[in-house]
């Protein structure tokens, strides 16, 4: 019984999930479905990718994850099979979307296999036409192998940035996410703060000290810490740590990271 | 192992929906339970009919699909079962939400086997008491005729105007769908763009030349294409076409269709 | 086939979700998963309860929830796993969540077997270390009793006032949800309107007589009925009663019952 997840910035309201659900289970009607969201921002392919990224690693080999955040679809960009090293599946448009997750040794399949789409294959939608009915044979058994043309090269995003100091040196990052809380993770890894203590700025503003938790502080203060992705993360307690921002656009934000 | 997907206006957040799913559990452990949506506007029957069309045609033959749009509830509107001719089941509320889907051959039957619902039925939450509890013995194996009395008359809603016009006049639509990307979907079928150009305006104002798809044009510019739907779509590309419009409500537009 | 089903404040865009969901799947690969809701307003434990009352009791026998609603993850709440009467298995935060459904001759376990846990335990997000973990563990058989160690104590919400006065007196309660239609739901139970009539009264303003159901009156009207919950409901006919309420907060209205 194939697991099978969807991801998508196509929200629930209009049908568009539903034909893909409807399209992978005339395929392989003993599926297992699982939502991840359908509320990506539309046509914001890093949100997707930052999605998956805290999920695709905890899912089991073999799982089948159909990701469509396809601002390109009906142009020149291909649809594209990942299998990474565990032997999950990624399935979706070649524009980045899986670059987070491919990981090391993933091999990619361009899909051109047209008797494996629908018979009509709109402009619009390949998350139906093509995504989701590949999903639908590979849920049903179908080995990548048979659902296109092996290639080496596929789209990537640029990777977070690289933090390196000398040490003693403060460390330079920016706040990569904003979490539904308004909790702000930033590209700093965790790793980082190993070996000595460590006080946080935001954009100039002192946040204090690395604690353990956002519990260890009063509701209502600023507090930094190791978050749940392995990034040091800002937020304020029992707040939102965005809205007390304001007009400032998170994403626009330094943070600095200074040897107490 | 039958699959029961949920369509409603509920949301998810009351917990409305939750209790659906653990009537239809309890009466069938087994089932799959698929999610449409349970984000229709409240009380919009016909935007529930709209996401059912896009959906129900995609799922396998079997398939028993409980929607739930129901303004009027606790009143005379009869609780209906329909069969279409693939064998698909629809379960909800005699009010025309099942308009698009029913298809031709439909059998359909009055719910009024009071044995099959919770024993104590509410006078404004059917989707739970009747139709979720009905849709668990579906899926338990209870053939539709043994949950309800055969009729010959249920609820629809007036079909889209049929657009007719002798050949080089312009044709005119509207538009009836505006979806979560601000895309414009009119009732004017694709079909009758075979075998000639055409040129399109929205509320008098020019659209261009029919493309093959949005990426056609460039980013910011208006365009009109085939739809996933089978039907001719307006948006802007990589916008929102619905916002770019302003205070003007979509859904009160002409479109017209004319010879190039 | 265990049926594990997910309720949580987490929203699904950041991706939290979908990592329980795959926390679960690898533990327990053939596992049913449901969804109940991700919109719980943010760390608003009394909502989250409320949703999992209108729930819980619709599902069958062995069915495990997890209840992520966790403003106090990373202090010293414990981890909570708690068997209804029924079998069903609740796990989550010892905040009171699970208040409404525990029910009489509940067992509670503190969950504090680490290495059921994942292998590193982030302080924020404990969903999907510790009770995603558990829940997949529970849903492949594991018996409660080894999944922690039996407690006689756990957090529970102040019950909901209970309505005493002398018969022919009114009686007072007030509004303790409003649902996703914007009716406004009381604490007074619909048994106190038997055997004779009432009309009501919503922070003064008369509501009029209780009616059967809010298709006993006009459109755009207010109406008193008995809700699908067991308690007494005011709404506004094809309207939104809440909104109609403008700035007040309905959550701080007094309701009275008042003998016909």
């Amino acid at each position: 019984m194939a697991i099978v997840t969807l991801l998508s910035d196509f929200g629930t309201v209009d049908g568009y999930v539903g034909a893909m659900k409807g399209v992978i289970l005339s395929r392989a009607p003993s599926a297992t479905l699982v939502d991840l969201t359908h509320d990506i921002a539309p046509q914001n392919v890093r949100a997707g990718a930052w999605a998956l990224k805290q999920t695709v690693p905890h899912f089991p080999p073999g799982t089948i994850h159909v990701g469509v955040v396809d601002p390109g679809v009906g142009s020149a960009r291909n649809p594209l099979l990942l299998r990474r090293g565990d032997g999950q599946l990624l399935v979706g448009p070649d524009n980045g979307l899986f670059s987070h997750v491919a990981g090391p040794g993933a091999q990619a399949f361009v899909l051109d296999r047209r008797e494996l789409f629908l018979p009509e294959v709109s402009r619009t939608f390949h998350g139906r036409d093509i995504f989701a009915a590949v999903a639908g044979h590979l849920a049903a058994g179908r080995p990548p192998e048979q659902c296109g043309t092996q290639t080496d090269s596929w789209v990537t995003l640029p990777a977070a940035d690289v933090i390196v100091a000398p040490a003693g040196e403060p460390r330079r990052g920016r706040v990569v996410h904003v979490d539904r809380f308004g909790n702000l993770v930033t590209n700093l890894p965790v790793s980082l703060l190993a070996g000595r203590s460590w006080r946080v700025e935001l954009a100039g503003r002192p946040i204090g000290a690395v604690q353990a938790t956002f519990a260890s502080v009063d509701p209502g203060a600023w507090v930094a810490y190791p978050g749940s992705s392995g990034l040091l993360e800002l937020a304020v307690r029992d707040g939102d740590a965005a809205a007390e921002l304001g007009d400032s656009d998170p994403l626009q934000l330094e943070v600095m990271l200074c040897p107490a």
